[in-house]
């Protein structure tokens, strides 16, 4: 049965934590850890995580790859009346893959101050859009969307210092 | 043996006409006609046309694939010292993936003035990037470019209105 939300607070976060597993599965894959959900009626519909090192694409973001799970799954490029739900401010390439897809609402978790496309570096979603007006719910468990990029990116530089200096383990 | 090219001109010219025969595939499964083919060391190493309405998926935009395609061919997912040649001004989505993909330079040919990101809605190549520029050419073959896309959009028109009107030939 799906679940039943009082408000969008609830639904958010739900869905998030969903996103969230999705960013932890590239995590795992020593992947930039991003994930996304594509939500409609309150069900899942898609999801992506990100998986730019193991296809070798620096478009296999997470986003794009639920967009386009989600186009499959609607048979429709048009994801009309459908909520995104990812862990991090999409960049300029999924903004403009989520106006392009017409997706009614987004909702992200964690700013990226360097490629964010939502007002950390650019901002696609304010400046008015031709032909598409996304809603924008943003800072969504933020604090567990930044915890686990943060963790990634200090694991990675550790594993670097390792490889370079030697770890503890092996002096 | 490749051509020899005596400066940028007659190499982008060349290359451009390599792409307008990537759009007119597109032309002929009737989706709009935009296509883009990626350089290295004056050689193609990848093509891509125009696939949305085929793929049902609103990222299948020719540079899109086309980048895709180059990431396969080189088994990496930085295009260094990459020139990308598309007959179209890039929307932001496309912007973002050329950004992303560190192509070193882009050269488009006909205007997009609703959606373009290099200045005909906003300007992604300009506003300084944090971690990338690409150096563009633009207006390349436009005519020939803008032509096509008129084309397709008139004939689509055309057919549109004898859906509803009935063309002279069934008169």
């Amino acid at each position: 049965m799906p679940p039943i939300f009082e408000n969008n607070a609830q639904r958010d976060q739900y869905f998030m934590f969903e996103a969230l597993k999705e960013a932890k599965k590239a995590f795992k894959k020593e992947e930039v850890p991003v994930g996304a959900v594509l939500v409609q009626n309150d069900k899942i519909i898609a999801r992506g995580s990100n998986q730019v090192e193991m296809l070798k694409d620096a478009t296999a973001h997470a986003e794009m790859l639920c967009l386009t799970a989600g186009s499959s799954a609607l048979s429709n490029w048009r994801l009309l009346k459908t909520t995104l739900y990812c862990t991090l401010e999409p960049c300029t390439m999924c903004a403009g893959a989520m106006l392009l897809s017409r997706i009614q609402t987004l909702v992200w978790g964690a700013p990226d101050l360097r490629h964010g496309a939502n007002g950390s570096w650019i901002d696609l979603f304010t400046n008015d859009h031709p032909f598409h007006q996304i809603e924008v719910r943003s800072r969504v468990l933020e604090e567990e969307c930044s915890l686990l990029m943060r963790s990634f990116f200090q694991t990675r530089r550790q594993k670097s210092i390792n490889s370079v200096f030697g770890s503890d383990e092996s002096a």
